[in-house]
């Protein structure tokens, strides 16, 4: 990924919360079938692994074999940025359109595993997080359901967890504006229904002083 | 990418509706480098060809060559699913969580182009149709800028064209559920802070009669 020095993610919360708030990753890789990709929900374990689980009719348990590399892709929201939300236009009309976004592009590789251990802890990590989140004390639990359904669900799964080799990380979110058209861009991207980026940007111009 | 049948996309303006409504492509390919992975606005050209460009400074111009597959992602909001959505989940529990979301891939292959004409008009296109959507009759044009600064911006970028080999289209919206699971879907995804979607679930549905 092209990464200009400005839209670097140099902070390691603005990466972690990029892949808390965006979960559902697409998980690339070059097999003998050519590119693969597919979307999964992934999370950290408690040892850094990142945790996910697919169908067992998925292929790329058999296609992804455990040295090859991986790329999971976490993005947030993006939003195109019109020359208009720039003050400065006015005076010298040097600008042109633009996109906004947040990515986090994890390299790694993949272990896949049959074990019904592995299986309920991904599942169980994945459910009690998003459950939680979702319904808070009315959280859905997988005790829930019955134990032969469960049993079968989980005959239908084969979990993994990928360890990292590298991260690139890239914010494109107008650091590269002088700070009246960054406003006028939070402002922009207000008036077109993207509340949440604007509300990151409005929080990142604060944090930083 | 894994589609059982159910969640495979016939539709051929559904496919083309994502292609539109979310054309942020995340563009991937396998190079000497590895993996590589570039988040670029694509537009379908009249010719039905996907049309875009790359800042000059991005390696990924010299990294894809004119045969090497290409997959260009294309994907809306995502949501998850819980089974507390369900009514019939009172009823027997047979149910676990999922993710809902749209996606296409498109496979193909690049072609770079360094020339003038290629690269206005792939910002041609790109301004116009995202500009007009966004501010109608107010819309921002190339024209509007000075033309030493036009032609400085057009030296840093260059033209690509896709032209597509295959494509793989899902839409992972709850089509496997019954009618009473799928109502209750739209209702806990619309409560969930997520209309866009359970609008488009409910379209779905009304248009399949």
């Amino acid at each position: 990924m092209y990464i200009p020095p400005h839209f670097e993610e140099v902070s390691a919360s603005s990466v972690a919360s990029v892949m808390d708030e965006a979960p559902l990753a697409c998980v690339v890789a070059h097999t003998e079938d050519g590119l693969i990709a597919n979307h999964l929900p992934l999370l950290k374990s408690p040892k850094g692994e990142l945790i996910g689980h697919v169908a067992l009719a998925n292929d790329m348990h058999r296609l992804i074999t455990p040295r090859l590399e991986v790329l999971a892709i976490f993005r947030r929201d993006d939003a195109y940025v019109s020359p208009n939300y720039y003050p400065t236009k006015a005076k010298h009309h040097r600008h042109v359109p633009t996109w906004n976004y947040e990515v986090v592009h994890v390299y790694g590789t993949l272990i896949f595993q049959h074990d019904d251990h592995a299986k309920r802890s991904a599942v169980g990590l994945l459910t009690r997080t998003h459950e939680r989140r979702l319904n808070g004390e009315n959280a859905w639990r997988m005790a829930d359901a019955p134990t032969d359904y469960m049993e079968k669900m989980l005959d239908g799964i084969v979990a993994f967890k990928m360890t990292t080799t590298r991260i690139l990380a890239k914010s494109k979110l107008s650091q590269n504006r002088e700070e009246l058209d960054y406003i006028g861009t939070v402002e922009g991207l207000r008036n077109a229904g993207k509340a949440a980026m604007a509300e990151r940007m409005t929080r990142r111009i604060s944090e930083s002083g």
